[in-house]
């Protein structure tokens, strides 16, 4: 009777690119070549710095002219400052239980700040407003925390991609309720890019009211941003970055990786890439006998079910996730850096494991 | 587009005595009488009292031998404050997901002790070793706060009893994976007088290594304890109770309730007059046409679905709570003063709102 | 190399009246009265019922009509929920380093409410606009948590009463920087009494904005009350309160021991008597070589300086604390119970072990 | 009657050198080449990397075989994830009333972790035996948080350097009373560099169990470690530093930057050079009328007490901090990037300013 483990094994995968998370990735040359160009001579510490200033504008461009940014460390930083911001002592947070912020950060949100998280099952990793109907209850109770935040995942865990209607429906769900909007964008570039449209669009103007953007899964060093698309949806975020250890001192460097990103069109590069190369994936090995992709590939993740032995024997050649030891879902993502090569590599060795 | 409200119309209710819940009863004449009878004199403050010196040997008797008791204010600050002992700051708890400390504690034990709960769907209210498996996950894994600590409640939120068996398999599921099990016992007499066991059976000699003790449902006017039954599961609780408010100054008369209803056999006699109490509410209103009952009447409590608008009639004569807004279920508790008069006349209503 | 112990010794004590705390003491007659007067059929509980609803008048008509009244269970409960509901999750307090809340609540602010608390040095343990300019800072930046709410103690720990002019100052100071002022009155009738003016004069008209009322030290078995003389100085006190695990779900009970303090003159009969016997006992030691009184005797406790020896042999016969193990001083307090045979009998001992 | 601002004004500094702090600086050339040479295909990610691997060895060179070392973002974080680390969750912190816990971490110990820090009035910054002894205390008391470590400030914030024999004695007086030495090394390669030994001397060797190693300060661009010196003073790090939102994703990155910093003598000659420029700086304006030097110019900073009109034009010119608006004092900082040049100019800018 074992737990099931998530863990690849640890592989000494130096200089290889492996499906097992785009965070594996390193840093692309264009985000480089942007810290080392700001690196000259003093600059006010925490924020007070020309390029944040500079990044202050960027973000606005892309997300509305009320947006306030502030840069955090990563992306467990950015959704438990934003969600605190949104809420009081006594608020919970109603998300889909597959979401990060419950499944995969430890325990941050209950432990840095208190929260209450309320996980709704959702097979797709969506939230809908029957979902938010049935998890967000007790209103005026004492006895419940109280549901003040509705918190999604674009792209989700699941790989799949809300639209900007299904957001809007949403964000109207919890706006009835006086609920807020959060938005776990960790990948938000690359839903941007497979609906093809402007991140506003399924931001700012689908109702979200506080988004977690995420730098680092598409080609920084580390470098995420807690975003009010609408300031009047949060308090004291200044505050709380700091209270909550999210604030860097030499933030310019930080600042600098998303300007890189943010300033040109290279966030929106780097996730098409990332998502041509899932595609790519899924191509390569959905007619191989013995595996079955379980879901849509909208952005850049493949999720699929393998033979559990031809699982333990690729894993110990590429690292990736087992996503659901009890049905042996395996879950494959691809990355800015992804090449046709590795994708090649990758379909040849699975064939050759199915074929052993 | 609402949402369930649990909350009994407020009715102006003095001197009745209604089925909305066990807490609304007063204080048993016993236990009034033990308070007096040790308001005599100075005593040391905080627990280093005779009546708590007595009281920790009257646990010992009902417990076993390494019982530690620890007398606090309120169930939910026995919970918070024996979960905290037994795990880590980075612990997790698995529960089902109609727990008290799931549901109806306000979200105090992530607010007052970060910890996470990992809420499991249980139809009956009861864990198995299978939903154990099934949600005690990511050991080892810093991204997974850790499962260190399973917590089942007896008698269950939905009126059912774990017999000693199921909660010997419970105990040794969660002993397996290294983790300790937590009863919630706010209706710990109410289980074993159903079961006509001692309690011990289903809590020392079950596995159980923590339990908080319930009073006020059974006849105190406050007064609850957490139960080291093995001392080795915890550390800390005398510094916990404190820092988590649960500390009573004048513990002494927290202390005499609690052994009024230990010392003799107050607690069973209680227990067992309200357990069946159910059983007669329960045979009054199980032929009447539009009554369904929807669980098995075990203890002090009544599950049923009624015709809603019966519902919203009968509660402004008799409070009671709602349990589930989209199937109509309603829930009736008895209590340890509740007489053959009031199901009689409870259920006279009910059959003429039916009729109306 | 020992660390000062403030543990008077664990003597057994009962029927005794001794000079350690004013929460040795049992419960006065007419509360324990009035808890059995209320004992009849059911009331809803959590606070919505009769009880609690004259009690909130009662505290009207003490504190001002817009008075909004929470009873909890006891004082650091009081303290903790009141102060949460002054603050944001940034906030930062400002109390003498001899403040309860400082010093003797087993870091409960820090713990259940993540709550800073700056200590001002006071060696009459009163704050002053002095005190205050001193360690309110760092308004408005990030790496400091942030000032939001003065705390003072009336009386002090150190037995001294503010008047109500050096509240207002005080009130004025922590009003003019945006800051909220809060009082833990756990003894604050004892305060009103010596002063020989309503509370009100001493809270609401001098600028105090939230209470924390105390009872039980001053005849209650248990209970407190947190008071928003100010209601737009607090949010959430209801969510506060039960995720602070300081809801009593039989709250009648709660409430009719501050009713029996409240509705009449009781809380003045008790504090008076208390206040007379400290200056009983303070006249009656005052002049016995060896004894040093310390501190004026405005209320109900009394410091002295005694030889060691002499105070190790006295705590033999007499529990009560050493304050300050470095210099030697002692403390005694007095309580409503206590009587002029206990101050003559305690002085004799003095005596005696002065002259051993 | 304003409150006394810490910050410096807001200056379009970019390109300049300044004496604000340490952290305005930005990243060293060799730093910046080492964070590139790893920018090399995948690499697992949080921490079991071949960088992060090659890192603990280094660790283990400087600091002991036992060292067991675990890179963070933050100063803040390093020190809040390394004291809960080291303490159960009733634990609180003897620490320097100047600490940077205390002062500038926005209240993140308290609010992260709920930790109470007891603070000792110190004013060259330094704790003692003598402060120990006075500060801890309550040991067995559940009303006292339990003083579990001493936290010291190498260099402290006063600019002033603990000798190693000076911590030994700390050390002893820390284990005495079965707490444990903590130390926040935000600046401990200016303290080996200004006492001349290696860092060992003053950690591992006088007693230190846990350091919060600083990278930031001395030319990184961001990276900071705890370090369990004694990885029997330490439990659940890996837990902790993710539930505290200190995991990078891609650790590599960060653990090159510490590298580059240790492997050769890089952390030394920034160090030695930032000690130089400060030694030099005070020599600069040392005999100017006006000026007075205010503590031993040990490491990296100067205090010095400027007529308040000088320092409110000299700011405008070259942002430093006001660090006591009471007295006038204000602090320079000089780091590993500051030039011969950058004093020369500032200190005639000072003495312009005070010929004004």
């Amino acid at each position: 009777m074992t737990s099931p483990s998530l863990t690849p094994d640890a592989i000494p995968d130096a200089g290889a690119r492996t499906f097992a998370s785009d965070n594996r990735s390193g840093i692309h040359p264009e985000v480089l070549a942007a810290i080392a160009a700001v690196n000259d001579g003093h600059q006010t510490a925490y924020g007070d710095d020309v390029v944040t200033a500079r990044l202050r504008e960027v973000f606005k461009r892309h997300f509305g002219e009320r947006t306030e940014s502030f840069p955090v460390f990563n992306g467990t930083g950015a959704n438990v400052v934003g969600l605190q911001a949104m809420m009081d002592r006594w608020g919970a947070v109603v998300c889909a239980d597959s979401a990060h912020i419950d499944t995969d950060e430890g325990g941050a949100p209950e432990k840095v700040a208190g929260m209450k998280l309320i996980a709704a099952p959702s097979p797709d990793g969506k939230l809908t407003p029957e979902l938010i109907d049935r998890y967000a209850t007790g209103f005026g109770e004492p006895q419940r925390a109280q549901p003040q935040v509705v918190s999604i995942t674009q792209c989700t865990e699941l790989g799949t991609v809300y639209t900007a209607d299904e957001i809007s429906v949403v964000a109207a769900a919890a706006h009835e309720r006086g609920m807020l909007l959060h938005m776990d964008g960790a990948r938000i570039a690359n839903a941007a890019a497979a609906l093809d449209v402007p991140m506003r669009a399924i931001t700012t103007d689908a109702g979200v009211d506080v988004l977690s953007f995420g730098g680092t899964k598409n080609g920084l060093m580390l470098g995420e941003a807690v975003l009010a698309l609408d300031p009047d949806a949060v308090r004291g975020v200044l505050y709380l970055r700091k209270s909550s250890m999210q604030l860097a001192s030499k933030m310019r460097f930080v600042s600098a990786q998303l300007l890189a990103l943010l300033e040109g069109d290279l966030w929106l590069r780097n996730a098409r890439h990332a998502n041509t190369m899932a595609r790519a994936l899924a191509a390569a090995v959905r007619d191989l006998p013995g595996v079955e992709i379980m879901r849509p590939v909208e952005a850049n993740s493949v999720f699929a079910v393998l033979p559990k032995d031809v699982t333990e024997r690729l894993r110990k050649r590429f690292p990736f996730y087992v996503w659901d030891a009890h049905t042996g879902e395996v879950r494959w993502v691809t990355s800015f850096d992804t090449t046709e090569g590795d994708v090649a590599a990758f379909a040849a060795a699975l064939a050759e494991e199915l074929a052993a």
